[in-house]
């Protein structure tokens, strides 16, 4: 991959990566797409290059796509990370020497990369990974046991998790990652577990329902040993409108 | 200058710009710093290139020291805008041209450039341009009356906008804005003029007190005619602390 990417250099933005922090939930779950690189011990987010000739919202799809197989995901630009020494050359090098490419050959990959973050939040059970070609591991981790990452990726991964917890204040969430008919509690689940941290069952109740996103459906959830709770589905429509306006009218 | 910089061009982040949108406020008049570009009737945001041994945050500031005089003004990164054709070689070509540097020569910039959109708010009276040295002409604009801009600099300034008065919902503003002491009244026409909206009284008064970074003195507005309104002062302490932790605690 890189040795093709290395003989069409021309054809690559020069000096700019894209990397992608994909984040899955499913049952009071919260984990992240991540990569078990060859060349190290270490894991890596899917990253990669853009080419000349397209949009760098194209680009990160494409890089999605071509290391994990991973298609229609709506990735979001969060952060650009440009720290004087974010690559440094050692690194690059042992890259190189992995794949037995010569030094005088990785010329292009062997300068300061600044690089894209892109972030998206999709269902972990719906979006399996299906490596086309290169085989690489590509795995969904607990964000809570996120091992050692290459270069600057755990800093990146941070900054995006403090992005989408952000945005729980300004647009809703839950939409395909809830069951179609879902309750509160299970709804209230899914904030505590991305912001990772509990949260106050009246205040969460008060709020949720004053953003007008919820239909409460005439059903009961079943199988529930003692008073069930009731179901709620979101209305769509509204939700949609919710995204655009945002949660917060503000001032 | 741009011929400097293709002098020395190794020392420089490929196909990378930076570009800058200092919003500037002062008695209820929201303003864009912009520069006069010497080789089109348009105008553009003040930008530039980044050294590849300095990151890009200390880029933004070295961009808009260099080409403005302005210094120790915090940068916030916002977006980078990178389509596929957003500096087409015609616009190149063009510069290239005006300052007389042959194509062969000038092949560096000629690419496409990805570029890193930074944004400030400060007061305009405070932050007076001193150019140094290539004597553009560097003026506050209002922002209802931006003229027309370069390549895709209307879509950064309206992107920074956006995020601007988005951040009204996260952060306070005020400090370093409205003198020592002023009134509700006033700072309820610095909030309506970065929104472009009318706010209602009761209510922004309601939220604002609620915040907690007022103090009310034991003044009134002098030289009012009738009932003088009270004045008021940032709690400093207060008002670091809420920036820090957000204004929506949320969830």
């Amino acid at each position: 991959m890189l040795k093709e990417i290395l003989a069409n250099k021309e054809n690559y933005q020069p000096g700019l990566s894209i990397d992608c922090v994909i984040f899955g939930f499913h049952d009071n779950q919260l984990k992240v797409l991540l990569i078990k690189t060859k060349y190290s011990d270490k894991w890596a987010l899917p990253g990669g290059f853009v080419r000349v000739d397209e949009s760098i919202d194209d680009g990160a799809v494409n890089v999605l796509k071509g290391r994990t197989g991973l298609q229609g995901i709506f990735l979001r630009q969060f952060a650009t990370f440009g720290q004087a020494k974010r690559n440094p050359v050692e690194f690059s090098d042992g890259v190189l020497a992995f794949y037995q490419i010569p030094l005088v050959e990785g010329q292009w990959y062997r300068n300061r990369f600044v690089t894209v973050g892109y972030y998206a939040l999709v269902d972990f059970l719906q979006a399996v990974p299906q490596p086309e070609g290169n085989n690489e591991i590509v795995e969904w981790i607990d964000c809570n046991a996120v091992p050692e990452l290459i270069l600057d990726h755990k800093e990146i991964f941070d900054k995006a998790l403090e992005t989408l917890r952000m945005e729980l204040n300004l647009v809703p969430v839950g939409y395909n990652l809830l069951p179609e008919k879902f309750t509160i509690p299970e709804l209230q689940r899914l904030y505590e577990t991305i912001l990772g941290r509990k949260l106050d069952r009246r205040n969460f109740l008060r709020k949720i329902t004053s953003i007008g996103i919820l239909t409460k459906l005439d059903e009961k959830k079943s199988n529930v040993a003692h008073k069930a709770p009731n179901l709620y589905s979101f209305d769509k429509e509204r939700y949609e409108e919710v995204l655009k306006i945002g949660l917060h009218q503000g001032w």
